[in-house]
């Protein structure tokens, strides 16, 4: 094994120092509300890390041109382990989170923009950790959105080989080639995202730290509100609307974004997964909205558009905010936010589960199926956006899909040996390694993970950094193949 | 479309012959118990039935080799939906069942070897009417062996085409080239294996008729008892070490009964799904004897270890037979079970769910993707038994899987219009469409699907038929190039 132990040191330095300078803003929260015990904790946790992250980047010489593809997963999944071990710190010398675990958990549910909690009362909690933990979101978003398109290409990792087949879709290293340029420009259309939700936020009458708690946890479709009622605090239709658009916006391929300023807004509609993206939509919330409509329950027309709309975008961007408790709705309704779970938002969003694109390519799959057993000798090649998929593509994508399933199961089984029930078990999993927040029975809504060990808390906290990193990026490290390449 | 639709004719005709005189043991058995009424229903049927066979047989002239793949299709589809419609006859014009979509649930449930049944009191009925319900797992059983090791591929979607990859592992066809000499066989080894278990179930003290029930619920890995607490009424260690056996006996690829004859035993251990088959059984057992012994809640060791056996090889061999309530084991054990239903046995077996071998072939496609994903320019080719598998067999195997999982979807969903829980549609559907019979909550093992609607009842009965067919076989037909092949 030869790992560029070097240039990995340096760049966990370099994530310390920003993850630290990150800090700052919810330091600065934390004073201006008079929360000194808070301040301290920030205070602390900023000064140590500095200290050891510019020690470590010091240490070496960094160079990308050294860097391997190995050296790049293991850079990668460094990243979120320490970014969420150092997000945790304060929670817990705060004393805002008295289990360490549970400060674990919290921090990995900010970073992997899941937004699952441990908090049984948010409402309790300083507002300066509130501002940390919503604002983990927001790091976790760029993150996500830098390590797809830039980082992860710049590797090697790009092009023909993984990228192209982890993320299908229009390829940004075509539009900008440098990684930097790359980044940066992530990084402007992501702060204008942000800006202007915060703005229309404080229009509809929010105040500034609500407006920015809300627009973080919408742009890294994350979903920590400082609420207990999540969204359904604000008895507004506007702000729900706005939070709407904006987690729609937020599951689009960021690369979209990038083209249409070059080519205008017809990329959005070549491009197959956004259109099967704005399709799976308009259909959940036509079936849900119907049936409500017509089961005779008394529902309203209009506020229930609103928090139909609402539900849907949220729970296919994996946002996982709530407006209302879904799992009153009829069992039909519930399942079909089940299935609206495991698709999740497009490639290269911040959106997480399996993506549109490889529901698609499974569809295609599945119906080829069809014609091989009916023409056994004929050869047909799926398509998406009109380019032939090839059969590496295909191969890689199979490849997610089943480590999803066995992850699914593994995970299932590892959670059971705790206290929840089956559905619980099961739908933690799916909400963990979707990166969606609440899932359904013990852990719906209206409910939190306080409950459960230890044990399951770490599982799932592995499974929502896993579910991040798209899988093979985390569990990597557990083939020989990665420690002994050359046998 | 130019279906051969004379020659489908008469094999539809010669199947309603079958079927019809398939039913006499049952008529004689209503007889012997007096049952009349039961009697002239089993006559009534086997008239009718018989009459229309005969014409339908006489109408047209038979002939195997004007067959196209298309026709093989619809053949055995139509066999196994005509077989449930016939079978249901007796059930209803008796009074026994007097609901028709109960009676086709229960027959499709028969034929399909799944098990699963909506009597609320199974003792209360005549003897001649469980007789019959058992008999549709016999020939349900020696049916798919049929389909899956002659029919197909005498019908040329075998060897190299459809059926390599619908069921790998050793091929039948090079021990006993023509359908016929295999058909023979097949029905040799099947009833060979009937009478065998019969008898020991008669020495250990069953009457002659509850050992035959049992014998066919066994070797047709079906599940009905005439007992409502299953094999759990009949207080015996042997009697549940017999079936345990003969369970597993009929999970296991019979093509390796045949080549064991001509080359030994050790064909058994080349073969990589029959190796996996026992370690799973293996494994599962430890574990959850294992589990069940550790948790200090006052497990007996024998009777645990003969129920742990009992269930464990139930489940995977998907028979569905019960000694014991799994759902009062903790969480864990259950999400073992939960697990077991999804694999399933070996190919060519009389047992359902996703099979052995594709469970192999995922487990090695993950594998390559973590290969290519740290070497992307390596070819690897996944091997099983020592054969590499060919890109058309992974993809048929991939596109089954995905089909699956989009039936285990789309079925949840339409089974959550009806009157139960998440965990009770979800597991419905996992235990019909994997042809076991028995699932959690509102249809555990102690409970039936009575109470669900009829609509629930009727796409259950079609994830039945759609799961002993694996899958593509029904849905076919609902693909427009299976109409329009010229297109």
């Amino acid at each position: 094994m030869n790992l560029n132990f070097g240039s990995i040191l340096r760049i966990v330095g370099i994530v310390m120092t920003i993850i630290s300078i990150a800090m700052i803003p919810s330091l600065a929260v934390s004073l201006i509300y008079g929360e000194t015990a808070v301040a301290e904790a920030f205070a602390i946790t900023i000064f140590i890390t500095i200290i050891v992250g510019a020690f470590f980047a010091k240490l070496t010489k960094y160079r990308l041109q050294d860097l391997k593809v190995r050296d790049g997963f293991f850079i990668v999944t460094t990243y979120w382990f320490i970014s969420a071990f150092i997000g945790a710190i304060p929670f817990f010398i705060s004393g805002a989170i008295p289990s360490p675990m549970d400060a674990f958990f919290e921090s990995c549910s900010g970073f992997s923009t899941t937004g699952a909690s441990i908090l049984t009362d948010i409402e309790s909690l300083p507002k300066g950790i509130l501002f940390w933990r919503s604002f983990t979101h927001w790091i976790g978003g760029i993150g996500i959105l830098l390590f797809a398109i830039a980082v992860m290409p710049s590797l090697g990792i790009s092009g023909q080989n993984l990228e192209v087949s982890e993320t299908p879709g229009p390829m940004l290293d075509k539009v900008t080639p440098k990684m930097t340029d790359t980044a940066k420009t992530l990084l402007t259309i992501y702060s204008i995202l942000t800006v202007i939700e915060a703005v229309l936020l404080l229009l509809g009458g929010m105040n500034l730290y609500d407006a920015l708690i809300h627009t973080f946890g919408t742009v890294g479709t994350g979903g920590f509100s400082n609420y207990n009622a999540s969204v359904g605090y604000f008895d507004s239709t506007y702000i729900k609307v706005v939070i709407t658009v904006f987690m729609i916006i937020c599951g689009i391929n960021f690369n979209l974004f990038f083209l249409s300023v070059k080519k205008g807004p017809s990329v959005f509609w070549k491009d197959s997964e956004f259109k099967y993206y704005i399709l799976i939509l308009l259909f959940a919330f036509a079936f849900i909205f119907g049936f409500l409509m017509i089961s005779g329950e008394g529902y309203t027309a209009g506020d229930t558009a609103t928090d139909v709309a609402f539900q849907t975008a949220s729970i296919l961007t994996t946002t996982g905010y709530a407006t209302c408790d879904c799992e009153k709705w009829p069992q039909v309704c519930q399942v079909m936010i089940l299935m609206l779970m495991f698709i999740g938002g497009c490639s290269s969003s911040t959106a997480g589960g399996i993506k549109v694109i490889r529901i698609i390519v499974v569809l295609k799959l599945v119906a080829r199926g069809f014609q091989t057993r009916l023409h056994p000798n004929a050869i047909r090649t799926p398509k998406v956006s009109g380019k032939a998929l090839t059969s590496d593509s295909v191969s890689l994508i199979a490849s997610h899909m089943f480590l999803y399933i066995l992850l699914l199961f593994v995970g299932t089984f590892l959670v059971s040996f705790g206290n929840a029930d089956l559905t619980t078990c099961l739908t933690s999993v799916i909400t963990c390694l979707g990166n969606i927040g609440p899932g359904f029975g013990a852990v719906g809504p209206s409910d939190n993970f306080a409950f459960m060990t230890d044990f399951s808390k770490l599982v799932l906290s592995f499974l929502m950094i896993a579910g991040r990193l798209e899988l093979y990026t985390l569990f990597i490290f557990l083939t020989p193949q990665f420690w002994h390449p050359d046998r």
